[in-house]
């Protein structure tokens, strides 16, 4: 964590100083904003935390909820989500509260007594074999919350507009601010000093995100199809305190047995677990009566699911019944096929693709769709990209939600399996851990794009596929020898990161950052010429040998930048492979980085962008300058 | 994290429900008080955070300031505070802010050039080494306001009283609040609402601390002598934002020079560090003169030391100039020699002990003293233990005190010498690797008393020595097989801790379970009727075979108790050794753990009281017995 670069913080550190439209925010909704956020779900309040990194764009958020979410709804975090909490600041805390995946167990009837269940499996969680961080279980209000916190304490200060509703909108041809934004307010805001319900508004804004969820009026607005089946089987779930001889009521296990399933999730705190309880299958008349089964007709099945033991539910926190739908829109923005025109609105989340909750998967893929778009919208905002760049938030992740609800769509039929329809008790097991990359929301690669480049020079860092998420590795800090983590310096800023490894014999490293260093380079021509030196491309350089042998005096001034309103030189941007006494790790070898130095471009949301030998300077500037603007 | 057993927590689960005292805190100081805490640095803040867990207690906390410390003072961060700081909820907090002290170098004149310095020796921090926690490096403001939000977050909801002055105290002889102490609002209170600066106060308490610092105005009122001597030897201190070509501005260093000698702090947030510059001796007539010399000379005595190298301070964020000296006060407490009585009045902190601050002992040892006292007191004013808990105080720190007295004063020598009196270049580093274990705060080890049992059963648990603190190690949580420390799940809630170690076979714990179980065991004879059957002792089991072939419902229902509203049973009393798949440690191997099986009791501020073998049922009872009263 690096701060008093802008003088002494005596405080938090977390809270960052405000700044432009952060300095004096109205309390009210202005009628004119840049970017109006719809929904205070898990996408929109990631959207929000990053959006108050960028303080020159006004961004507001409404949501209909009267305050922050309470109960329910999502709370499986996949280790990507993780990473990302830990861009945005939290990841330490929401680790200690959370619960833990550390096993996944499997259940099925006993075959001297089918009348009863027995645990046929242990699996080893994959969380931590593929990222430095866990698979956790946490109640999406909390998640919610370090968000808002987040958007709070950035620089411009951003808090939901609790209590509005999206009422429509039109997409105009030209000015300033083209959407025309119809709202409500439902309920007193939070302060309560205005009586205002039901007094409707009209806000034109640059851009709109639709984050309100699987009956979106944003989708509705602009003219979307959900497109899908809803399946003819439901399943209700219930957040429950319970008393039980179960002995894997804190793990989580997949339950099969003669009289239905259960999905067994275990939640923070120690003693709630959440349970998703087979209903069968819905006749096709039902017309959604199955939803108004009570709580009492889900306990009983549940206790007769897991015969021979029993649960005693002492209190219910949550409970609901839901019939497992599988669809996608066919649009994720406002331009219809064949248009060429800027986008103006935007779907994410369950706006655009609603599935099963099963695979655990839907909270952290919409974080994904809010940190796809979030920095683009900044980046155009700021004059930094073309909005061009806009383009790029449907094409990549349609695909994504695509890949999502047809792996949803196995698992989910997978785990409402009869046993007689179970030939392999190990099976589903196996695609447990063989489909494990999936559900941590690993396996997204985009494809080459104005923001992707091509995989020409993969074999330079076989360990930074191009267009996946970039995987942190330890390093060794150099101006104090510490181990830390290379990928945790990124903060969720907006900035595109410049990873430099240096050539084994230094000629190479040294003639990139004299480039790197002239007034032609694209440090110097995509930088406004008043900003710090590493305010759109942070710049950094990971030494071969061990970090006592740099001799940071000689290593170029480029990795040494001096920022900040006191012009102090910036330490923490030049590292050195381990292993040293604080780690085991040579990012080199854990990264397949090749000896000869490689430059690996990483997006402001930790996509790896390209993959560049030292002297392929004029392909890195000839890459970025295909999303950043010349600035002088 | 616990939480959700009295019901479902929607919001932050690290604030606890109000309770007792904290239900209707009285904004303003009331006339009565069951603890008065005078002074709110670390051994005040701690006690006050230590004390929110006593809600049937009323504790204030007076504070001189107006408000929270903003600048300044102590940073040195032991392991054992982190430790510490676990067990009140905000360790991983803190060591994500705060400077990690990877390496300690030390530099000294160059052979061939005695003007100028080189570095000599690079040293390893011993901090992750001994302890799983780090040794930092932080301002003692942040850790100041996380004890502050522990205080306000806990069941009693304390909050300092700012803008009280200490004018003086009398212990009378008898009554319920028998320490009358007289105090002045020198300011506004932080809310303002009453113009009140000047007004004297009488308040009534059953104990007092005073954890008021070096000029301590308790310890004048009770008459304690400060004892020691100051040296003749100054040193300036400043917090600066600088640039410089010191490559080592990074990293903690000892530099010394034929100009003088600089103890060199990185601080947290990656640019500020803190320097001790010797001023050199200091004339017998100097009337502390030295104390005004001007930041300049600071500056520029550092400069001169660092040839050949510069500083360009950018900005000073605190200085100070300080002459070393050595004290310790002759009483801890309100008891004079030879008289045996209940203490009412406490010192702690710099209040009893002042000495330099380059050993970075001084907030911990402070700590400590709170830590040591917050607990006893709690268990006196809830009638769990008798009046004579308090006088192992002052028994057991005061020996702490001139330990650190004695080890400060060889390592400031050490520091102040000149380069003609060192004759090996490498005997600094050699004594710090050596001593290495004192200043990271684990070599306090209590001698025997009604608190601390005998070494006799040492040898069934080499690696947990009685007296010293109990060292957290890996081991696994049956119920979800999640590797976990098991030192972690004691926090600072005035409990003790007794961690059964099965033998082999498993009949000596059952055995020893049965026993618990009976209603004449300590567990039942000193537990409240009315209270949950861990409230005063939490007793835990971990079984030396995987975690997998531990059998929960054969597990002795004393290791799974229903506690709380809704009686729920506790998941989290059950362990196992690993290794398993997610830790490599088997505890009994790493601390020497007799596989016959042995009883560790560890007391509520995590020293180890006792060892004991599973056989030895009258001896826990007993032991236990002489600080715990029956209560029923």
């Amino acid at each position: 964590m690096q701060f008093h670069h802008h003088g002494y913080v005596s405080g938090d550190p977390r809270v960052q100083p405000a700044a432009g439209a952060g300095l004096d925010r109205p309390a009210e909704l202005p009628d004119e904003v840049d970017v109006l956020i719809v929904g205070s779900g898990p996408a929109g309040m990631l959207l929000a935390a990053q959006m108050s990194q960028f303080p020159d764009v006004v961004t507001r958020v409404v949501g209909r909820r009267p305050g922050r979410l309470a109960l329910g709804q999502a709370d499986g975090i996949q280790p990507r989500s993780v990473e990302t909490f830990q861009a945005f600041g939290f990841a330490e805390r929401i680790v200690a509260e959370a619960y833990n995946i550390g096993w996944m167990n499997f259940w099925g009837p006993d075959p001297a007594d089918p009348g009863h269940i027995v645990r046929t499996t242990r699996t080893e969680d994959y969380g931590l074999k593929i990222s430095e961080f866990p698979h956790l279980i946490v109640n999406q209000a909390r998640v919610l919350d370090y968000f808002a916190e987040a958007a709070a304490q950035g620089p411009a200060r951003i808090v939901p507009d609790w209590g509005v509703e999206f009422l429509g909108l039109q997409v105009h041809e030209s000015g300033e601010h083209p959407v025309e934004v119809r709202l409500r307010h439902v309920a007193e805001d939070a302060d309560g000093t205005e009586a205002r319900a039901g007094r409707e508004r009209t806000v034109r804004a640059t851009f709109v995100a639709g984050c309100d969820g699987a009956r979106s009026g944003v989708r509705t607005a602009i003219g979307c199809r959900h497109v899908g089946v809803a399946s003819a089987h439901a399943w209700g779930v219930m957040d429950v305190l319970v008393n039980t001889d179960f002995p894997d009521w804190r793990i989580k296990c997949a339950i099969t047995s003669a009289a239905g399933n259960i999905l067994h999730i275990p939640r923070e705190g120690g003693y709630l677990s959440r349970m998703y309880i087979d209903l069968g299958a819905v006749a096709e008349d039902d017309n959604h009566r199955v939803r108004s089964t009570p709580i009492e007709e889900i306990v009983r099945r549940a206790n007769a699911i897991l015969s021979p033991y029993s649960i005693d539910v002492r209190q219910v926190a949550w409970h609901s019944v839901y019939e497992v739908g599988h669809r996608v829109t066919d649009r994720f923005d406002d331009v219809l096929p064949g248009v060429a025109r800027t986008p103006r609105v935007f779907l994410t989340g369950d706006a655009c693709h609603t599935h099963s909750a099963k695979a655990g998967q839907g909270m952290n893929v919409s974080m994904q769709d809010g940190f796809n778009l979030g920095w683009k919208l900044g980046a155009v905002l700021t004059g930094r990209s073309p909005e061009t760049l806009l383009a790029t938030y449907a094409a990549e992740r349609r695909p994504v939600a695509q890949e999502l609800i047809d792996f949803d769509r196995e698992w989910s039929s997978l785990m409402a399996r009869r046993p007689e329809e179970i030939t392999d008790p190990q099976d589903l097991a196996t695609h447990y851990l063989a489909t494990a990359e999936f559900p941590s929301g690993f396996m997204t690669r985009y494809p080459p794009s104005s923001i992707v480049g091509s995989d020409e020079h993969q074999h330079l860092a076989t360990g930074y596929p191009v267009g996946m998420r970039f995987k942190s590795a330890q390093v060794v800090r150099v101006c104090d020898g510490n181990a830390v983590h290379l990928g945790h310096h990124a903060r969720a800023d907006g900035r595109w990161r410049i990873y430099a490894f240096p050539d084994s014999g230094g000629s190479a490293l040294a003639q990139w950052a004299a480039w790197l260093a002239t007034p032609s380079s694209p440090l110097a021509r995509f930088t406004p010429a008043d900003a710090d030196v590493d305010a759109v491309l942070d710049v950094k350089v990971i030494y071969q040998c061990d970090y006592a042998e740099v001799d940071l005096p000689a290593v170029p001034p480029v990795f040494l930048p001096r920022t900040g309103p006191l012009g102090l030189m910036d330490w923490e941007k030049v590292y050195a492979a381990g292993p040293n006494a604080w780690t085991d790790v040579d990012i080199f070898t854990e990264r397949g980085l090749s000896r000869e130095g490689v430059v690996v471009v990483v997006r402001p949301d930790q996509y790896v962008a390209h993959v560049l030998p030292l002297t392929a300077t004029a392909e890195l500037a000839d890459f970025l300058g295909r999303s950043l603007l010349p600035q002088r």
